[in-house]
């Protein structure tokens, strides 16, 4: 498939993919440094994760054995997850290896405000779905506190205190609007980002992609101004590298069209098939000249999906890598031995572990109280 | 004590006092008609409720004994309360008489939020003052549903629902500023007010002050737009008018000075002789001029509190103010027949329900779950 030049020229997103560092300086993070961390993690390793706050809080905290925690959430609005979810949990696995107390909010009171999913149905989606399908993707089950927006008091009342700290200025300069709905969305993301620390203050991280920048920024704003009262740190973020869609554009979304993007799970090989085999890749004109000039794997989506989720062992990506620059593999060659097989894989062994999940989740009691 | 005039020339105090039928007019209501209820009680035959929204819909249930509700709330801000909540009250039990299903919110969260009150702090002084006082002013502990903001997760839930269906703009014109903590806290009492209504939608009526009118304007709003998917019927509104302070001027509130108010409870009688001496009557310049042209029961503190609160007996009531319109009593001999033993009365049966109430609130499950 050709590139879909429409999309790629979408001036925000290009400068996005091109310049993560101008992102880095707007937005006051620190370019990502994977050598302050222990045993780095594949996203660490790869260059998925591209900018953090505070992350040497963390690292310390691993180093010195010393309790901090991590965070991330689950829109039950349907039943599908898209890859860039993957990196999310693979960064939330690390931290919780690593001793985090891990905290996943299952955001049914935004899913039932904002996409008129009945709280009930919202729970059924979760509990049937996303939670056995982020233990899947390697959450510790034992070890990590799923729990309902709906359920849980501790965050609806510390939402009432984070929006007192906020003036309607900096919530418009922030969000763009003060809308109510905006509002009482956006502090229920403080109380849930801060809420881990109540009673006991400690460092936090939470993984995100940057369109999540505003939330941290003023969940550190409110942690801070919140500090004499309750001690809280401001919570440490990392950043990680969107997701191209299956046509090399931006932002794989759950908006995105069905035929855009990879969806986890996909229970249907054909499909998956079809997928890998028409997206946009790095190829060049005319095979001659890939023979010569060898492909680009840094623009093409199949090497990306497979550097970020599909493709664990390091070696096996550099060979992909290298016969791709060599020249050695045209691209049908290459989904052939390299991103059709490898993305089956990840597929196939989701989905045996996510059934094992789905029984270990239902002999559990969450949100059941 | 002259009347002061500082605080009386308030021009919207004073229009306030002197046109509630303008008022009636310009916040969408009807006059109060106690003729529609059956067994008027005191605030409704002696006109201290002057307007209301939709009690038609009240009445008829009554009449028909369909189910309906009351609701109010508690602020546990401090552990005293001013005679206007003993007229809320005397509405609430009227209505809970008649067959209404009764909520009494606790705003714990908000007093956290708004007045640094920690959660259980507020509980604590809902349990032990706020509670047994509403019940010692005439509620039935076993009919009342008492429930604290913190602990209702239904509300919670409702309260992101209501907030999408009111834009930034909607609410800044009702609410004069769209600051995140007064959204977070209006949207909270939006879902107190309608919560009642979850699963079964039935009319129900909230006493208020005019103050209040914005947000029954609000939840009004918010249930219409939200017919279609809850059913809810639009809440009932009934108006009473404010409590006097002590020199006359307008409205008895918690901000004002503790001189100038008469609050529950009051457990020392030199204290409260004080200040029903101090407050400020209908007297004339001169003694003769009272004996001649009587005194003007229609401006006196003393009377005010007598007709709303302190005698329950329309004779008696009716004696104390011919005395004074036929000239027959000065203010200090009114005082002493009706004012004083009256207002001690009052606080002395206030006082020996209270320490009833206490016991019978300790041995409830309130806020336990």
């Amino acid at each position: 498939m050709e590139k879909n030049e429409k999309v790629i020229v979408d001036p925000w997103g290009k400068e996005l993919v091109q310049d993560y560092t101008r992102l880095i300086k707007e937005f006051g993070m620190k370019a990502f440094d994977a050598s302050i961390f222990p045993h780095p993690n594949l996203q660490m390793r790869r260059g998925v994760n591209f900018g953090g706050q505070d992350l040497d809080l963390i690292a310390k905290a691993i180093n010195d054995a010393k309790p901090f925690y991590c965070l991330t959430g689950i829109m039950p609005s349907s039943e599908k997850i898209h890859l860039g979810t993957e990196t999310v949990i693979q960064n939330v696995k690390y931290f919780q290896d690593m001793g985090a107390k891990t905290y996943v909010l299952i955001a049914d009171v935004e899913s039932q405000a904002t996409r008129q999913v009945p709280i009930e149905e919202g729970k059924r989606r979760a509990l049937e779905f996303h939670i056995p399908a982020y233990i899947a993707l390697g959450l510790d089950a034992k070890k990590t506190n799923f729990y309902f927006q709906s359920e849980n008091k501790a965050v609806s009342n510390l939402a009432a205190v984070c929006a007192q700290k906020v003036t309607e200025n900096e919530f418009r300069a922030i969000y763009g609007s003060v809308h109510p709905a905006k509002v009482i969305s956006a502090f229920t993301q403080m109380a849930d980002i801060l809420h881990p620390q109540l009673g006991e203050p400690m460092p936090g991280v939470i993984p995100v992609g940057i369109d999540q920048a505003p939330h941290i920024r003023m969940a550190r704003d409110i942690a801070r101004r919140l500090h004499t009262e309750y001690g809280f740190f401001a919570p440490s973020a990392i950043y990680h590298k969107y997701t191209s869609a299956l046509d090399g554009s931006f932002k794989m979304s759950k908006s995105s069209d069905e035929i855009g993007k990879v969806e986890i799970p996909e229970n249907d090989p054909k499909a998956l098939e079809k997928k890998i085999n028409k997206a946009f890749t790095g190829g060049r004109v005319t095979k001659e000249e890939q023979r010569a000039k060898g492909g680009q794997p840094e623009i093409c989506v199949v090497f990306e999906y497979c550097q970020n989720h599909f493709i664990k062992d390091d070696n096996t990506l550099k060979n992909m890598f290298e016969e791709c620059k060599g020249g050695k593999n045209l691209c049908g060659e290459c989904k052939a031995k390299y991103g059709l097989p490898y993305a089956k894989k990840f597929f196939e062994e989701f989905n045996e572990k996510f059934m094992n999940a789905k029984k270990e989740v239902a002999k559990m009691n969450i949100g059941k109280e």
